[in-house]
């Protein structure tokens, strides 16, 4: 049923069971790297290019998730899915192969927010028993989209990002009738979501995109609030999707501002997946798959595990191209926030 | 409630309650150009750049259909939108300064029967009374991003397509407490929905779009057949998006290979809006914009009107980027498909 302007309260939560994250080596090296299904050595993923490096990534963590879930592609009704490519490439020729019915979605690095609200809100409805979310992204392609030649070997200020090569994909399916033998546990179940709107603050530095979805990530986080008539207490996490050092400053202190605490209990995922200081990322990790593989490899576990019950998931995008960034045009944000709730 | 393998079926249909349609000025001197809301002059809508010209666009047939539902944007739940270009940026510069909660989409030329299809979804399960499904595209910034500069003067092969400058925005809304006073003669019901799957051909001509997405076309329009247990007959038309004269011929031929006979009520959109002999525009029009002006324009009228009592509206989608093209990549196609029905 709707919440507040923006939300949507599951009356029958849908619930998250399975996960799967592939990541590559640098990911693999980061605090958090044996929470990951696979850390993939080769960054072309044995393929010709980046981007074909990318669509392999998406296809075998979709593949190792519907692995775990002991599933076939013919098993998932839908697939939400999205990456940081112009056009979504990655996804077309990754996923495309499971030949599931698809939405191709562009949310930027907010994009694993955006799949699993419209994956969640599509079960909860009853229009689909079963549906996969996923996201990726990969240094290198996004390297070549977005910024320079890896060649070249440009210097990066300290506010800039590094982006993930990283794939995390989740299976949302209906409570009524799941089996729970066998010791199939469920992650998750998902009890609300916000969906965020563009926030356009007249950014224009891409090299600090923390920045440009800070006040996205405001937005949205004081949305679901309102929406739910909720304070930061009652999660045990607010964890953003790739802030990073910058924005997350300027998430607090907004946040503050209004009247909320949130250093306590604030998490980044671009924060968590490397060590800032000696993995020389600067700012911390961006890009689909930093909150991507960042829940499905660390956060998924503990709310399974129960060690946190509630949680508010909110990745963050950065809304620009090379052709607008090129036009000097500013870098809009927007955040979509899903709230987890162990079992 | 679900229906088939890929298809929803509304317990109560959402109602299309507002179109509204902005075409450029070859779209204009169409054979249709007398149905739209408005025909810019313009090219550049005003601003300083092809991009932010079709930001321009999408901006203004937004109000225009806001206004002629006598609505503000903060009427509006949630927008689902998209564009053609890399990371849709001429929908985060367009719509996004109208703070409405967004979902950003690509689905190529598809994305009007993907927004609709996830617009109506939503209304259907009472997340939102009332949404604004659009999409646009425009010819000079498709140019720019996948083919030539426009100064270079190319020659162009007669397989290829023309992109649609224009946009098309519908509300959706549920039916229950829709006031019909005042002739707020709703337009349209959306009574189910067939969500496409990447079909990919392994076509490898972009100068030949409309045979890339033709597969995906017959591919969707077949599992509606199955999904709802339908004949071709209960369709008064079956309207792609943008095949143009190659894709209509290889959809006719291989959907009367599978038993089913649509020369009589096919319809494209990209063969409608454009006189293709006498405008130079080759197979015919493509883009977003061409399907969703269309429907705006012209096909949503006949509905209203109950010239036509049911239609199957079937956008279609090729989906290459710059960068898949020049690696040699081949052309996948995704088709989403709406049923629309006369009230």
């Amino acid at each position: 049923m709707q919440a507040g302007k923006s939300s949507v309260q599951f009356d029958k939560p849908p619930i998250v069971t399975a996960a799967a994250s592939i990541v590559g080596e640098k990911e693999g090296k980061g605090p958090i790297g044996n929470c990951f299904d696979q850390i993939e050595p080769d960054p072309m993923f044995g393929k010709k290019s980046w981007e074909e490096a990318e669509s392999e990534l998406q296809r075998r963590t979709a593949e190792v998730c519907l692995s775990k879930a002991g599933l076939t592609p013919e098993d998932i009704r839908y697939l939400f899915a999205g990456d940081l490519l112009g056009q979504i490439v990655a996804t077309s020729f990754g996923v495309g192969s499971l030949e599931i019915p698809m939405f191709g979605l562009y949310g930027a690095c907010s994009t694993m927010g955006e799949s699993m609200v419209l994956g969640s809100m599509t079960v909860g409805a009853g229009y689909a028993d079963r549906i996969m979310a996923m996201a990726s992204s990969h240094f290198a392609s996004a390297e070549r989209q977005f910024r320079f030649p890896l060649a070249y070997g440009n210097q990066r200020p300290l506010s800039s990002t590094w982006t993930v090569t990283g794939c995390g994909s989740v299976i949302i399916e209906k409570a009524d009738g799941y089996s729970m033998e066998n010791g199939n546990m469920p992650l998750a179940k998902i009890t609300g979501i916000t969906c965020g709107k563009v926030v356009d603050m007249q950014f224009r530095d891409s090299m600090n995109m923390g920045a440009a979805m800070a006040m996205a990530a405001v937005d949205t986080i004081l949305q679901n609030f309102r929406d739910f008539a909720v304070v930061p207490g009652c999660y045990d996490k607010i964890i953003t999707g790739d802030l990073g050092l910058t924005g997350r400053k300027i998430l607090c202190d907004f946040t503050e501002q209004a009247g909320y605490d949130l250093k306590g209990i604030h998490m980044d995922c671009g924060l968590r997946i490397f060590d800032c200081e000696n993995q020389d990322t600067h700012s911390g990790g961006s890009g689909c798959g930093c909150s991507a593989a960042t829940l499905c490899g660390y956060i998924l576990p503990r709310l399974q595990s129960r060690e946190w019950k509630k949680v508010l998931f909110v990745p963050t995008g950065a809304l620009l191209s090379p052709v607008s960034f090129n036009e000097g045009r500013s870098v809009p944000g927007i955040a979509h926030a899903v709230v987890l709730e162990s079992i």
